[in-house]
C-alpha cells in the first residue's frame, strides 16, 4: 500500500496575511504523512511591482511578465514569501524545504507562446514534473514548499500558475502516494448558490459533475477548477479538495473523485 | 578515503555581472567531484533597495538590516540571484538546489547582539551547519547553491555573511569529505605587494603567516581573512584557497594549510 501524500495548495491572499498564514501553516503542520505546500504570492508581487514603479498588467486574471516583472516576481515568490514560509514551518517543528522549479530540476516548463495574440512574456506551462527527485527529497523527511516559478532547462526562469503547478505535481507523485490534493481558497467548496456558504456540494464526480454544469449549478470560475480537478483524479490522484483555508484537514470542503 | 568536495564562494561583484558569472559558473560546472557554491549579492541588495526608497547602512563593511533591508536581502539573496545562478547551473548540466540556511533547516544562527552599542538588526551569527543533511542532498546528486541567509529557528530570517557561511558549512562537511574551500575575489591571490599582481604568495602556513603578520607582508582586510582560513584548516577543512574569480580550478591562487 502507498504511503499518503498531501499537497495543499494556498494562494496569496493567505499567505500575505499574518494571522491567516499562521494558523494555515499550524494547520498544515497537523497534517498526517508526507506533505507538500505549493503557494501563490501575486498580490505581494503587485504590491512590490508598484513600489518599483512597475506597473502590472493582468489578462484573464493572468499576469504579463515582462523582464521586469520578472525579476519582480522571482524576489517576491522564490525570496520573499517562499524563504519566510520555510522559517516559519522550520519554527514550527517541520523539516521544509523551499523550492522552485528549477531546484533540483522538479518542474521543467517552456515559455508560453502567443495566445490569441496576446504574449504573457515570461510565463510557463508546464511540460514535466519530476516525481523521483521530489519523492527522494520527501522520503529524506524534508516537506517541500514549491515557489510559483518554473525553469525551461535553457536557464531562463519562468513565472508560473500555482494551481498548475500543484495539480502536476500531484499527478507526478501519484506513481509513489496515495495523493489528496488540497485547493485551499476563501469560500467553504463548491457551492450550489455562490451567496450561501450552506450551500455546499459535499461531493462531486465525473457523472454528477456533467449534471451540475448541464442545469447550470456550477458555472463561470469554477467550472475550469473543477475540470481541472477531474482530470488530475484520472491521472491517479486519489481526491481533490476544495476547501477554506482554514479548514484543510481533510474532512471539509468538497471532494472531487473519479 | 572520503570523497573530494569543493566549496566555492564567490561575492555579489562577480555574480551581478552577466559576463564574469557564466565564466565563473562554467568554471564550477568543470570543477570535478562533489561542489557547493556559496554566493554574495550585496550590490544587488544595494541598488533594489535605493529603488525602493530605502537607505543603506554600512559599519565597516556589515549591512544594518532593520526589517525592511531584510526583505530586501530576503528577495534579492533568497530569490533574484539564487534562482537565477540555479537556472544557468541546470542549463549546464549540473542539478543544482538553491538553498538558504533555513531550507532543510542547514544552517542556524542567533541574532547578533549589540556589538559596541553598534545594532546590526536582523543579522545572524552561525551557530550550526547540518553537515549531515547536506551531505545526503550532495550523495543525492545535487548541488547546492547557498544563498547568504540564515534562520535562527523560531522563525526569523537572519542576515549572514557569505564568508562566514561558506568557512561554517566547509567545517561541519569537513566530516564527511575531503574538503577544498575556494573564496573567489578580484585579486589573483594573497599578495606581498597590494599592487603587484605578481606577488602572489603560492602557499601560507600557520607558521609563514606569523612571520608574514610580524614583518607586515600580509596587513589590513587579508589578516581576518587568512585567520578564518587557518581556523577552518584547523577544524578538518583540507585547504583553503584564495583566488581570482576566473581562476577556480584549484591549482592557481593562495594555498592555506595547516
Amino acid at each position: 500500500m502507498k504511503e499518503t501524500l498531501t499537497i495543499v495548495k494556498v494562494g496569496g491572499a493567505v499567505v500575505e496575511d499574518d494571522q491567516q498564514l499562521s494558523r494555515l501553516l499550524q494547520d498544515f503542520g497537523a497534517i498526517k504523512g508526507r506533505k507538500v505546500l505549493v503557494h501563490g504570492g501575486g498580490r505581494r508581487a503587485t504590491k512590490v511591482a508598484a513600489q518599483l514603479g512597475i506597473e502590472t498588467k493582468m489578462v484573464d486574471g493572468r499576469r504579463i511578465t515582462d523582464a521586469e516583472m520578472l525579476e519582480v516576481v522571482t524576489m517576491v515568490y522564490g525570496g520573499l514569501v517562499n524563504k519566510q514560509v520555510v522559517a516559519r514551518l522550520q519554527a514550527g517543528g517541520l523539516n521544509a524545504i523551499g523550492l522552485c522549479g528549477a531546484d533540483a530540476g522538479i518542474i521543467l516548463s517552456h515559455r508560453r507562446p502567443l495566445k490569441n495574440g496576446i504574449d504573457y512574456g515570461f510565463v510557463g506551462d508546464v511540460d514535466r514534473v519530476d516525481g523521483d527527485t521530489l519523492s527522494a527529497l520527501i522520503e529524506q523527511g524534508l516537506v517541500p514548499v514549491v515557489a510559483p516559478l518554473t525553469h525551461d532547462g535553457k536557464g531562463q526562469i519562468l513565472n508560473t500558475n500555482a494551481d498548475t503547478m500543484a495539480s502536476a505535481t500531484a499527478c507526478a507523485l501519484a506513481r509513489h502516494y496515495d495523493v489528496t490534493l488540497i485547493f485551499a481558497f476563501e469560500k467553504p467548496g463548491v457551492l450550489a448558490n455562490p451567496d450561501d456558504d450552506s450551500s455546499l456540494i459535499p461531493v462531486i464526480t465525473h457523472d454528477s459533475f456533467q449534471q451540475y454544469k448541464a442545469d447550470g449549478t456550477i458555472s463561470g470560475g469554477m467550472l475550469p477548477k473543477i475540470e481541472n480537478a477531474l482530470q488530475a483524479v484520472e491521472q491517479g490522484v486519489s481526491r481533490v479538495i476544495i476547501t477554506q483555508a482554514t479548514a484543510i484537514d481533510g474532512t471539509h470542503g468538497t471532494v472531487i473523485v473519479g
